[in-house]
C-alpha cells in the first residue's frame, strides 16, 4: 500500500454510490482513500438520472479532478475508478470508468481483477463486426452486454458476465441505476456500505470511513446487487464456485484499516507478524519493518518475539511530480532516494527485517545492503508469506515478471543473493492459519496460485513460461 | 513531521555542501530529506568559483527544481532551504537562500529560526538608508554584513552575527567558502557532515543518510565555521552561552531518522512514550498514536505498558495539490479528509490515544471525536510532552496564536473540551529525563520556554498576550 | 480565421502525410498551419508499418504535443487534426484521430464536416450490436467499416462511404496506406501535395507552404486515394454529384495563403472587396476592416473606391490561457479586450468598416458602436457576403444558433439594430461573379444553403426551427 | 509589434492608474495592451492607501495573473510593468515593479529605458553600504531615493532622478500617491489620460483605449507628476534638454494604432511608405509587407506606387509556449515556422518586400529567400528608415549586438548579402520629415543615435566597439 517501492502492483480500486446528493463529492473522496490501489488514472462517472457526466484522467485523483470539475458533476448516482497502468506513455483511453453512449441509454463501467478470457472473447467480438478503442477487458464487456440486443439491460448483464472468466469486481452506471457483480469465485474484494439513506459500493472499506459509511456486508461471489431508487434488489448472475479470494490482498496490497470478509487487515498483518516469530524465531536487537505495508507485521514479530520495534527504515514521503533520480554515479556513491536506513538505530545491531514478500528480490537486496551500510551487524530477513513461485493472471502485476526469484531459487539461493544471515518465509498452513478468522473454519476460500500454481480457473492462453506451465500441471493434478 | 495536522510548524530546513562536484544535485536530495520542516517554498544557489547561481519557488523541492534548473546549478559548492511560511498568498521574495550580488563579490544566505530583534534591527537600517525588499529576517543580516565595509568577509559575518539576539543556524555561500553559523545559546540544531573529501551542513542528519554523508559532529553555539579548499576552519563569533535547544525538535520536528546531539529522534520518542506509561497508566485495551509524529510514543507507551499497539488511525499519503476539501455539511456527514479512524480496531475498545503535544486542543478534539464515532467506548488521551502555556519566538510559529488551550485551561478542562475520558501530560521534569541522552549529565540545555514562559533571551519588542506576559513576568523571576 | 470574435467557426482541419521519416513532425507543423480550423483540441496518430500510436489532448498543437510525445511519434506515415467544439468541457474522447484497435490490424480517422444522417446511421447500428464511446461522426464511419468483416480494407471503407449523407473529407490510416476521402459534392476543402518523394494531404494548401510541400492538385468529389509504398493510387467510391464546396470557406475561414481550386484566398477576398465597393459605393474618408478575416476585403474596397485603407480597428494578439473578462461594469465603462477602435483614425471621419458577414449581429454592433465612441463621425457598414439566412448542416456552427439576424430581419432592420449610418451586403451573383476563377465557367459548384435555404443534401432529422422549415420547402421546391 | 522575428526589442511597458476603484484590473488591462513591449514578465503593484500589495512573475500578463490573484490586488491605485529581457534563465528578481518596504512607507518602481550611469551609481552606492538583490537599474533608484534620508518623499525622488543619465520614463506608487517622471531629453513615451475621475499613465495611448481612457497630454521632459486625492500636481525635478524621443518608437516599436505627440502610428507608418515608394521606387508586380510592423508601410508604398497590396507573407499566430522548433534538416527541406511566403502570390512576380528595418540582416536573408523558393521572380527590398550602424544604449537591445549589418556593410553590400534583387533605405531626412508631425517645425527632437552615432547623453563605460567608438568620435566632433 501506499506507493510502495517492490514490483508488486495492485491494478484498481472501483467505489459506487447511490442516492446521495453529493454523489461525485463522495466518489472524490472515495476514490482517494483507494488511491494505494492505483496512481496512474483515475475517472468518475455520475448521473443525474437524466444523463451521464465524466470526468476522467491521468495521475491522482486530486490531480485528475479540480473544483470545476467536480461542480459539474452533479448527480445523485456515480461510480469511480483509480487505474494502475503497466504499460508506460499516455494512455488516456483505457482510463475507467469507461462510459458508452447510446440512443436507449448509457452504461459506465469500472472493473477491479483481470479476465482470462479476454483475448478469446475479443477475437470473437472482432469478427463479427465489434470494434476496440481501448486494451481494457471493461470494453470486451461492454460488448457483450451489448450484443444481448433489446432485451432489459439487468438480463444482458448478467449473460455477459457469465461469458466471463477469472477476477471482477465491477460497479455499472446507468441512468437510473447502480449494478455491481462479483466473480463466482469471489476472487476480488467488494464490500456494501450505506451511507445516510445512501448505497455505497468499494473495493475496500477503508473508503467506507472516509466518506462517513457505514458497512453492511461483503458483495458475495456471483452476486449481482442492483441498486435504485427503491433500494437494493439482490441478484445472482451465477451459482458460486468455490470461494478464492486473493490472499495478497491480506499480506500486502489492501490497507490496514481496511477489513476483508470482516476482519482488519492490520490486526490480519500483525497475526502473521506473530505467527512468524513463532515459526522463525531468531535472536537479535532491533526488529524493524520495511515501510509502508510490513509495519504492522513487524510490530506483530516484536510484540511475539520481545525484541523491540524500532524504526530501522524510513522512507521520504514527499515525492512530487519531478522526482529526478540520483545519477549512477550519485548511488553508488550512496544517495537514497526514497527508502532510508536509519544508522542511528541499526549500527552494530542484530536486526530482524520483517517484509511481506519477496518478487524479484531486487528491492530485498538493496534494503539489505542498505542495512548493513549504515552498519547491522546481522540481517535476518522473515518474510509474511510463502515464496511466490507463480505468475497472477487474476489482477496482480506479476503475470509479465516471468523473473519471481523464487520461481527458480530455494530459500537458502535468496538468502545468499540478497545478502541475508539468515532468511525465512511464513509456511502456507501458518499463513492460513493466521489470516482466517477465528470464528471461521479454516481456509475459508483463498486464492493461493501465486505460492502454489494451484489457478482456481482455466487459463485459456496466458502465456506462462514453459517450466512453469509443467509445474502447475504436476501442481494441479 | 511529514505535514502533519496540527497547527505547530518548524519554519525553515537548511543544507549546505562544499567541494562535490554534483554540489546541486546534493543539495536537491538533501533539502528533500528535510522537506518535513518547510514545504511552502525551496531554493538553492551554487557556486562553481566564479559566480553563484539560484534557482527558487514555491512548493516542494521537486516541484520547484527540475531536471533542467538543476542542469544549470553547476558547481562544486551550493547552500539550500525549504521554507514554511506562516502567510499565505505569493511570497516569492522571501523564498530563501537570498541572494546579493555585488561588483565585490555576491553573497547567499539561508537561516533557519527566528531573530528577536530584528525589527529593531531593521528600523535602525532603514533609517541610516538601507532599503528592504522582503519581510525576512535574513535580509536584515545580509544588511549588517554589507554594512561592515570592506573588511574581509569573515570579519563583516562576526561582526554581523553579534548585533543578533535569537535563534539562527545559518548557511552563507559566496563563490569561494561555505560558511556556517549557530547562535551562542544553540537554539536551532545544525550538524556538520562529510561525504567524500566534501563536507556537508545541515538541520537533521537525515540529510546526511540520504546523501551518503556521514555524521561528523553537531555545530556549537557561537561557532562560525568557514568551509573552503583548505578545509574546515572552526572559527568563534562569540562565546556560547546556556546551551538552549528546541525541545520541540525532539518532542515533534523532527524525522524520527534523524540524530540530535548523537541521539535517535525515534527512540528518544519511544522513551517519551515508555516514561508517559509509567507516569500516567491507565486500563485500556489498545493504545494507538496520532500520525506521523506520534507513532514512535505511541509504540513506546504500547511497550511499557504491555497494551498491545494498533492501527486505530490512519493518514491518507494521497494529497496532491488541489485536493478539494469537503464541504461543511460533508463534513457534518462523516466525510474526512487526512486522517481516518479504524473502525474494526476501535469498536468497543478503550483507546490509549498518545499525541506528541496539543496547541490550540481543537485537532485532538476532532480526533477524539472520530474515535469515539468509530464506536472506542473509552478515549484516554496521552501527550508525551507539557501543556504548551507560552508562544515561541525562536520559529516555531505558535507566536502567532494566542490561543493556545493550556494558556487558559487547567488540564482537567482541556480534558473536557476534547472529549476525552482521561488526559494526561508528561510532567516537564519527565520528559527532560527521557530526552536526555543516558550517557550526559540531566538538562544539559534545552529551551523550554514553551512549556515554562522562561525565554532564554531577552524578548525585545515581541507582542505577547497581556496576561501571558504577567505570567512570564512571574515565570522568569 | 485566426481566433475570430464572432459566433460562426470552422469545425476541423486535417491533414496527412505518407512516406516522410519524419512524419510525426510534419503533421504537427502541418497542424499548427491548420490551428484556425479549430483550437479546442488536436491529435496525432503515426505508423511505423508495424504498429499505430497516437497522441492527442485539448487545446492549441503547440499545447498538446511536446517534445518528448512527439518523439515517440515515429513514423514514416501519420494523420492529425484540429478541432473545434461547440460543446464545453472535458471532451477528449471527441478529439480525433479515432483509433480503432483490432488483431487483424487498426485504423486511425479524422474527418472534416458533418453527415447529416449521422443519427440515422448510429441508431442502425446500435440496433445490432455497436456501442459508442464518442459523439462524433466518426465513430459511426468506423462502425460502418469493421461492419464489412473480412473484405479487404479498401472495400469496406468503400462500403462504408457510400453509405454516409453530408460533407466530409476524410484521412485515414493504418499500419501500410494513407486512405483520403472526399464527399461526392466536394463540399469540404482536401487537397494533395508532394514534399521530396512524400505525399501530404491537408485541408488547406497553406499547410503545404508550412512543411515545404508542393500542390499537386484538389481531392475530386467521390475519389477515394490511397497512399502505399507504391504511390497514390487513385480510386473512386462514388460518382461525384453537382459541386457544392463550402462559400464561407473562400469569405471567411480558409487562411488568405490558402489556395481553394487554384485561387488564392485573399485574393478571391480583395475581388469580394473590390466588388462590393462598385456595387454599394458610399462617400467617406477611411476604410477599415475587422481583424482578422476582413483585411483583404476592406483592402479591396479601399483599392477600388480610392478611400484610403486605415487601421481603424486593432486586434491584441496576447491572449493567453487564462485571460480574465473584463467585469460588466468596466465593460460599460469603456474597457474593451480584444479588439480596439483606434480613436486617432477615426475621429470626425465617416468609416467603412468592412466586414465578410453578419451572423447573430452581436459583434457588428458592438464594433460600430466602439467605432462611434473613438468618434467616427458616420459608420458605413459593407458585408463582402449576403445575409445569412439559414443554418448549415455541414460542418459550420451555425446549425444550432437559431438566432441568426438575418433570418428574421430585412437589411434595413440589420443596420439599424447595429446602429449602422447605412448598410449594404454583396448580392448573390456578385459574390459567386468574384469568387468564381477568371478562367472557370460561372458558379462551378458552390454550397449557398446558408444564404439561400437550397440545400445541396435531404436533411434527415436535423432540426430545422419551423419558419426556417417552411422557407426551405419554399426554396427548394 | 506583437512578437516580432527580428532582433531589435524594446525593453518595456509602464502603466499607472491612481483613483479608479478597480485599479488593479485597469492595470491589467492596460498591461495586456502594452504586451507587445515585453513579453518576459509582468508585474502589478496596487495600493489601498494603507497598503502595496504585488503580483509578479514570468510571461504574459495574462499568464501571470489569473482570477484569484487579481481579486487579491484590490485598491484605489496601481502601477504595472511589461518586461522583456535579454538574458534567458529564470530572472524573477528583475521582474518590475520594484517593491520596497519600509517601516515609514513603502515604494513600487517601474521602469522603462536604459540608463547610461548605471553602472558607476551602483558601484558608488555599494561602496557605501548598499546590497542589490537584482541587475535591474530600478534598483539603483531605489536606493538613491532612499539614501535622501527623512526628507519628504517627492523631494527625495526629485534629487535621486537628478543624478541619472539617460533614457527614463517611470511611474513609482506608494500608499499615497502616484508619480510619473520622464528624462529631461524626453527618450522614451509616456502619456497622460484621465478615465473618469482617475489619471492613467502610459507608455503608450493604445493602453488608454483599451482601458476607455481619453488621452490628456504627452508627460514633459524633466517632468515630475504627482497624482494624489487631490489631482495631478505637475512639477518638475530637472529643466528639459534638447528633445530625443526615440525614432524607432515610430518605425518599429509602437502599435499602429498607439499616437505618439499626438500622432497616429500606423498613419507615420504609412507616410513613411509613401515617401519610400517616392524617393525608392521601382517597377513591379505587387508590394508585400513584412508582418505585422511593416504592413502599414506597405499600405503606404502600394498606395502610392499604385502597385497593388498584396499578402505575400503570412505569419501564423499559434505560438503557444511549447513550441518545437523544427530540425536543421526540416528546416533545410523547407519547414517554415512563425512566417510563410504565400506561392500563389508571389510566383512569376516581381515583388517589392516592404520591412522597417534592417538589423543582422539574418532575417530578411530568409524571407528573401523564401519569396524566391516561392516563385518571385525578383524581390525588391524597400525599408523605411535608414541603415542602422550604431548601438543604442537607451533601452533597445541593439546594444550588445555587435552584429549590425549595416554598421560594416555598405547599402549594396547587404543587397548582395540577403539576396535582393535591389535594396533601398529610406534617407534619414526623408524618414524625419514622413515622422514630423505636419503641424510642427521640422526635427522636433528625435534621437537618432541609431542611424547616426550622434549620441545625445555621455555614455560613460558603454562598451561599444573600438571602430564605432571612432565613428561616434567622428560623428559626435
Amino acid at each position: 500500500m501506499f506507493g510502495e517501492i517492490k514490483g508488486l502492483n495492485e491494478e484498481c480500486g472501483i467505489f459506487g454510490v447511490f442516492g446521495h446528493t453529493q454523489a461525485g463529492h463522495m466518489t472524490y473522496y472515495g476514490l482517494h482513500a483507494l488511491q494505494h490501489r492505483g496512481q496512474e488514472g483515475a475517472g468518475v462517472v455520475v448521473s443525474d438520472g437524466e444523463e451521464l457526466k465524466q470526468s476522467k484522467g491521468e495521475g491522482l485523483v486530486t490531480d485528475v479532478l479540480d473544483e470545476e470539475q467536480l461542480s459539474r458533476l452533479v448527480g445523485h448516482s456515480a461510480i469511480g475508478h483509480v487505474r494502475y497502468s503497466t504499460a508506460g506513455g499516455k494512455t488516456y483511453e483505457n482510463i475507467q470508468p469507461l462510459y458508452f453512449r447510446s440512443s436507449t441509454g448509457s452504461l459506465a463501467l469500472a472493473h477491479n481483477g483481470n479476465l482470462v478470457n479476454a483475448s478469446k472473447l475479443r477475437q470473437e467480438l472482432e469478427e463479427t463486426g465489434s470494434i476496440f478503442q481501448t486494451t481494457s477487458d471493461t470494453e470486451v464487456i461492454a460488448h457483450l452486454i451489448k450484443r444481448q440486443g433489446k432485451k432489459p439491460i439487468i438480463d444482458r448483464v448478467k449473460h455477459a458476465l457469465n461469458e466471463l472468466e477469472g477476477a471482477f469486481a465491477m460497479v455499472m452506471l446507468d441512468e437510473h441505476q447502480l449494478i455491481a457483480a462479483l466473480d463466482p469465485r469471489g476472487m476480488r474484494p467488494l464490500s456494501l456500505g450505506k451511507v445516510g439513506d445512501a448505497y455505497a459500493l468499494a473495493s475496500e472499506t477503508c473508503a467506507f470511513d472516509v466518506v462517513g459509511a457505514e458497512y453492511l456486508r461483503e458483495v458475495k461471489p456471483g452476486e449481482l446487487l442492483v441498486i435504485n431508487e427503491e433500494g437494493v434488489h439482490v441478484d445472482r448472475f451465477q451459482q458460486p464456485k468455490d470461494r478464492s479470494i486473493c490472499t495478497m490482498e491480506y499480506v500486502y496490497f489492501a490497507r490496514p484499516d481496511s477489513n476483508v470478509d470482516g476482519d482488519n487487515i492490520h490486526s490480519v498483518r500483525k497475526r502473521l507478524g506473530k505467527t512468524l516469530a513463532s515459526v522463525a524465531p531468531v535472536e537479535a536487537d532491533v526488529v524493524t519493518g520495511v515501510p509502508d505495508s510490513s509495519i504492522s507485521a513487524a510490530i506483530g514479530y516484536a510484540e511475539a518475539s520481545n525484541i523491540p520495534y524500532e524504526l530501522g527504515l524510513i522512507k521520504n514521503r514527499y515525492v512530487g511530480r519531478t522526482f529526478i533520480q540520483p545519477s549512477q554515479e550519485l548511488r553508488e556513491r550512496g544517495v537514497q532516494m526514497k527508502l532510508s536506513a536509519v544508522r542511528k538505530i541499526v549500527e552494530g545491531k542484530r536486526v530482524v527485517m520483517v517484509d511481506d514478500s519477496i518478487v524479484r528480490g531486487t528491492t530485498s537486496k538493496r534494503i539489505v545492503r542498505m542495512l548493513k551500510e549504515a552498519g547491522a551487524k546481522e540481517v535476518h530477513v522473515r518474510i509474511s508469506s510463502p515464496p511466490i513461485t507463480h505468475p497472477c493472471f487474476y489482477g496482480i502485476d506479476t503475470s509479465t515478471s516471468g523473473e519471481l526469484i523464487a520461481a527458480n531459487h530455494t530459500v537458502e539461493e535468496i538468502g545468499e543473493k540478497i545478502g541475508a544471515d539468515s532468511i525465512s518465509f511464513l509456511p502456507i498452513d501458518s499463513m492460513i492459519e493466521a489470516v482466517d478468522r477465528q470464528d471461521q473454519s479454516p481456509n475459508c476460500g483463498h486464492c493461493l496460485a501465486c505460492f502454489t500454481g494451484n489457478y482456481p480457473t482455466d487459463l485459456y492462453d496466458q502465456s506462462i513460461p514453459p517450466h512453469q506451465k509443467e509445474q502447475m500441471i504436476g501442481a494441479r493434478s
